[in-house]
């Protein structure tokens, strides 16, 4: 059975020209610095994400983690949304491996409020812990691929230099925010240090994040990177299709929020379902099935049985998530096929 | 120039007994287990708080900390109130050193709402981490020395064991909750598996708290005290005051209580002042000071030339905590001052 | 210019059919399981080592880290041997990362002596560590490429088990190991309990090492790999590889340990030189140029200058190690060229 | 029973002077930074060590590790001699707490070769964690109480400082090796940066050390003893002991050494015993009972029922220590008890 899946946009598989690309790489021992595919991987991220270096990484946890621990001391502290990634989904890594204390605070569409931070980072106690790091995240997976704006993270920027804060930005999906804003990824990127962004979401590469910032920050991430074991040797078979997913992959995803306009639209005209379609603003749909009367488990089996795939997120909430492999017309079929089970 | 000082219970200097405890206390080597006088005070620490075992540390943060340490591994989470001791104001210590997340959940009046922290505990998905502890505070500072109410443990104790969660409580001022509700305060740390008593703060001791729970966790503990360096030699010297502390000094918490009402109510006829008096539970009071338009520092400068000190505690929050060594005419003079000065 | 390239066996590029099976490889989205080509290869290798479950890891270090994570806990003891790569080379990642103390000890070719590892673990006493880990590495990469006997392997492993310590093998070149014992692999790790190989040095995949052990220990580490980013998406391209590795070069290796004999024996003849032919066990050749009156750096420099690259190891050794790129040919015109220089 | 106890000076009980001072100590709460007694001993320390600033902590272990947190990040390695207090018998806890790597040196009579420590510092290399900290021990406990030499310490200080590596020296018994050499104590400390002295072995205050280094450091100290539990309230009560041991405690330092020759002497008469005379330089003696054919659990049990305590070092090796509660009578009894019992 051949299914439509919507669990995640992770599920793309590489192009055809991504696995020629592989097949034909130029490749060099990267611990050494030689492999020629990486390098040129790492010098395109760089100047896309409009920061001074970039260094491939095996994951978008991989990229932030190792963020975290070049950025900060154990004891430091770190502010984060309540819902974010890297506070709800990664197995706690960054006190695990850091040793920093992580405070979330809860933001309005994944965003947090400029204020809120300026509020929670602390001032010179015996008692506290130093603020060692702000991470955002944008789109926010958790609250619904939602776009943090532009000027929320000028302002937070503003606020963690007068404070000496250094800002990180999970980015794993932040070509879906600037397409879906319509600007170049560095008007993001411009406020803030260091960023993680996937080549392997809706991007399709198979394999790798790119964590970017200064170059000084990326000669320390390279050690914390080895230290994680995520220094490669022919890397560049991986790279390569990381290459054209910059290059020729970010455009496309304004297919996959079409997409996804098309799915928050016909999910919405089905009564049991309700979907803010307004509140769509990239490849991610949530759906709230509480007037089903079903649990998540049996709305998503009925799904599964009929050839649909989707993943729980809340009590009540199912994700879907558009992407390369899910066209116009699965979307449609998908609509009709869940509007015929309830 | 003599102050009153309201600024906490931790003021409060040893009693004659307790220094002349000091000076005839049998002594030996603790790291060996050799002096009797810290094994007296284990022993009737562990009766009084109803478990197989107490140990002895310098104090309540490290009572803590040695616990988070003891119960975790690295990658666990800590559930804990989201203005508690543990998380604002150890430093950051349990992630620094025992690598765990703290999750930070918010409270009523300092109580966890037992649906939140069943809702708090993780299930079983490689992107999470562990839940490995859920921490009370009773009485709960930041919430202005309130009483976490027995119900609210054992619900939370319940959910805790089905889910297999130990449960740790800060009791750094447990005693004066003891006595609000007037019960043994057995009754309370029955509904965890470890506590934290401090002896050096209303109970008058100069040094010193103890962590107490399963002979078995103890025994760990006692590792991870060594660690920290809390392993003392001739300890007896502090522990001797201990005893008193506990043989003594609980029952007097009620006058501090008392004294406590008539701060509050003495504050409360204050026209720019606001106390609510109906939540001033145990010893420490919250005032609210907005509409003397004063800023903290300016109301506390101004407090501190007249002879009276207490601290800041939050956007005008100035805390007052009454103790062994503030007496009932020390409380009319105080609200008498301020009233004056405003 | 086109050196010939004796720095290690890790520069070794993937062979044509490896390419043709990234280009090819089934994939799926491995953090949901659904990587066939992964499970595929994990199946495989966990056969092959003769344990009940393997991981695919990004590198040897990654799979020792991982390794260590699983097996301790903070303020546990990890006894290894004094040059092995754990503790020289991977950045002091076990401390930094799982808390522990490492307890180096001096072997003989890279083997411990038995008996060494017997008075390093531990007793009970309030004062000490645990002793958590043991760690060996065969073939000993800093004592050149020397193989550890199965014997030696047997009674520390008997040790361990009486004090139940578990034991893991840092096997980055095992398959060396076995084919310069003439032995299948498993004769090796049926004496440990967990156990780390590389793909991608001699068996020349270009990314990726295994990390072996039972079915609960697998379960536990693949929690601790999603903590570090090693949790891939569509692993199977790089997977595809690996299968190659495992099933069709690990036989091959017996060409580069001939290929080593025979540049021993062409170092040794040069007079300057000094290269024990008899310590020769597998692909890696120790040479000592303190005669030539040459700094490491001044010896590589002419080496290279002439089209031949190795590594400095120590004050006055050089490295060199043979592999799939270096030919019998190779080494003949190496000897030639070296012999020329001095 | 009455023992007379060579188990360590460490049993050392307080003064009647000492249990005076703690009877009337001007005490307040240190964590304000108000109790007069504890600003009184860190001043008087810090001006005995040569130092600009210094902490009171409440043993050595936690002095140590407050060091090693506070110079060193997760990742560095920790040079420091392979039988050095901080290396074997403190759980661990350097690398449990401050993520550091332990790299034993052995050192000569407790002192590590300069020359050793020069190679054991790590060049710059992506494999290589950083050298963060270098560790002395003076006296050395393991060695037999040895001295290490001022000249050792002063070209391991000038190395350290080439290379830009913090030195911290363990001086647990500092005192022992400043009496035993015939100099002002700050003559031994200006070849380190930092210091740890202990108030409570020869010194007898009942509990409590000294941790001295440069104005920023013990600032950032401050919070690391605060994350660790060692942030007292009335501390005054055990500081004042340890004023008096500071200033009326070193000299009496010499009786324990002159006891420890005369102990040596008469050991070494009992044909059964080795006893090097010549290397006790200090208070501790290491004696050799191989010849006795007991094991070290038979002799000591034997020795104790003869009302003489000390306690097992290594295989065959009983370590006798001398303090203020061992007389030179006792001495010359316990050489007579001794010899009759073999």
């Amino acid at each position: 059975m051949t299914f439509i899946d919507f669990r995640s946009d992770t599920v793309t598989k590489p192009t055809e020209e991504m696995r020629q690309a592989m097949l034909t790489a130029e490749v060099g021992d990267d611990v050494y610095g030689e492999d020629p595919t990486i390098n040129r991987l790492e010098a395109l991220a760089a100047k896309i994400l409009g920061k001074e270096a970039a260094l491939f990484v095996t994951s978008g946890t991989q990229g932030n983690q190792v963020a975290v621990l070049t950025h900060c001391r154990p004891g430091d502290e770190v502010i984060l949304e309540a819902e974010s990634h890297i506070f709800l989904y990664e197995g706690g890594a960054s006190s695990a491996l850091a040793g920093v204390q992580t405070r979330p605070i809860q933001g309005l569409r994944g965003a947090l409020d400029p204020l809120d931070v300026k509020k929670a980072i602390r001032g010179e106690d015996i008692h506290y812990p130093y603020s060692g790091l702000i991470c955002l995240e944008n789109t926010h997976n958790k609250a619904g691929g939602k776009v943090v704006p532009v000027q929320t993270m000028k302002e937070i920027y503003e606020i963690a230099r007068e404070k000496d804060v250094p800002v990180h930005l999970d980015g794993a999906r932040l070509f879906n925010a600037a397409v879906a804003l319509g600007v170049p990824v560095s008007e993001l990127t411009q406020h803030v240090d260091t960023v993680q962004v996937c080549l392997s979401k809706g991007l399709s590469a198979p394999v790798g994040s790119i964590l970017a910032g200064s170059q000084s920050f990326i000669n320390e991430a390279r050690k914390w990177r080895k230290r994680l074991g995520g220094g490669l040797r022919q890397a560049g078979v991986i790279a390569a299709p990381g290459i054209i997913a910059l290059e020729k992959m970010i455009d496309r995803l304004a297919e996959d929020h079409a997409n996804a306009q098309l799915l928050a639209e016909g999910l919405s005209t089905i009564p049991q379902l309700q979907v803010r379609v307004e509140e769509v603003e990239t490849n991610i749909i949530l759906c709230n099935i509480k007037e089903t009367g079903l649990s998540n488990d049996q709305f998503l089996s009925k799904l599964k049985d009929a050839g649909i795939l989707a993943v729980p997120f809340d009590d009540g909430i199912i994700r879907f998530v558009t992407h390369r492999e899910v066209t116009n017309d699965m979307v449609q079929t998908a609509v009709e096929t869940i509007s015929g089970i309830l």
